[in-house]
């Protein structure tokens, strides 16, 4: 049996998550065409994960991955995306951001039924503290993304942050070839031609 | 060991992928502000299912429902959305479509590690054919999803396609009643109002 009161909490949590379409990231589509927005980008994500599994370390679960995914991104219809490569790097992990992310966490998931306030939570809690496999994958796949989307767009965010090599090494190759080693050991090369035709 | 073929086939494929997020829909985000896109819209289903999942009938495996929406409608790169009330509600289904679709399909999964490429096929067949509990449970929520997002806008492609009540139910409701019930009969008496009202 539906309970109603359930069913309509779920209804308006997903139509308020709909707001993630309209938050725009600072790299853009692979042709350049436009900016990314979060929504698609969270798609995109988790397709990464469906489709590079074989990347991740023994005992991921890539359906957890997966949902992490989907969910990692909505505190931003609150609090905006934070660049990576903006402010020196220095954005992300300071107080007054991760402050913002809380309220936001607590207002967005709030919507939902309480038992699944509490599970989504636990999961976007799990993704941004990095520590368990699971977490550790999917935010690898989080900053390989953004890298694929500067190497087709010929730079894309490397050009306006006018981000070094040894910068993107420290920003995101060290996290990306945590989660997922083959992944960054195969882009390394690339890295370093696209850098060094500059 | 990392496959450098295998990789290489894999990050091609995700690279190609994100042309859907440039394949724009009949219907607009919630707030009207622009159309929305398949790839963002990909998402947002694939969220659908991760929250209503108590809605699924029993047996359904979620976590494959959600695959199933990642990839449902990757081969749009290659035909375009295709509105389920544009036509008098006759596009979906035809021929024609469907053998643009398998072209579509073939292409786009062909770009996978031909393992990876047989299991995405097979997937999206699935979805297509809409005859396993997974399948008929995900085509429910991609049915559901634009609906909440016309009740959200008032009223949507239902204006623009001077869609009635009783072409809804014979477009859409059957086929979300046949996969979560509950979902349709709380809609039911919404989408009663909405086309009273106007
Ligand atoms: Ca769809």
């Amino acid at each position: 049996m539906t309970d109603p009161a359930r069913l309509a909490a779920q209804l308006a949590f997903l139509t308020e998550a709909d707001k993630l379409k309209s938050v725009l990231r600072a790299g853009t589509l692979a042709d350049r065409s436009r900016r990314e927005n979060s929504g698609e980008h969270s798609w995109h994500v988790a397709l990464f994960a469906m489709v590079l599994a074989d990347q991740a370390a023994d005992g991921v679960d890539i359906a957890r991955v997966i949902r992490m995914l989907l969910i990692h991104d909505l505190v931003e219809i609150d609090t905006g995306d934070t660049p990576i490569h903006a402010n020196d790097g220095q954005s992300h992990g300071s107080a007054g951001l991760l402050a913002q992310e809380r309220a936001a966490a607590d207002r967005l998931f709030g919507l939902l039924p309480s038992d699944q306030a509490a599970e989504f939570r636990a999961l976007w809690e799990e993704f941004e503290a990095a520590e368990t496999p699971d977490a550790v994958f999917a935010k690898s796949l989080d900053r390989v993304q953004p890298v694929m989307q500067n190497l087709a767009s010929d730079g894309g965010t490397w050009v306006e942050y006018a981000v070094t090599r040894d910068q993107l090494e420290t920003r995101v190759g060290h996290r990306v070839a945590r989660g997922a080693p083959g992944i960054w050991a195969h882009l390394a090369p690339l890295l370093d031609r696209w850098f060094t035709s500059r």
